[in-house]
């Protein structure tokens, strides 16, 4: 069976994000006001193969852990999975 | 009131994602079976003053518009809305 798996990677709480920071900055400049803060991180979209839903989340954890997280900067959520076929 | 926004943004279905590409195939390098695809966007969480959810959430979709999200190449979506304080 194929899922969707969606991971969100955010950087850490605590940890400087020079991207979200250029991003409020940004916006104040175009005019948008009451933009107290930005972050940005990344969203990973898996079509994985695996037999339930637990073990697509179980496999996109690793992944994250492996490889598509920096843990030390960087936490990441499995956001959500869903039946594709 | 301030909420937090949180705004996915995806390459558009049909255009070429490369990052995508290259984290399927490093998945896969690495022993992870089963992947099918990957696709790779971006967060970004808004910390915005805003006297209710639905304005919150409209000036997060305006600022997807003019900054946030290249409207050539990708999607986005308005994913949640949080009162914050």
């Amino acid at each position: 069976m194929r899922w969707r798996v969606r991971v969100r990677i955010m950087p850490r709480q605590g940890i400087l994000d020079p991207q979200g920071q250029a991003v409020a900055h940004a916006l104040g400049s175009l005019g948008f006001a009451g933009v107290a803060a930005a972050r940005v991180g990344r969203t990973v979209e898996l079509a994985l193969d695996a037999p339930a839903e637990a073990d697509a989340r179980d496999a996109a954890k690793r992944m994250c852990e492996r490889l598509l997280a920096n843990p030390v900067t960087e936490d990441f959520v499995v956001d959500t999975a869903e039946a594709l076929a």
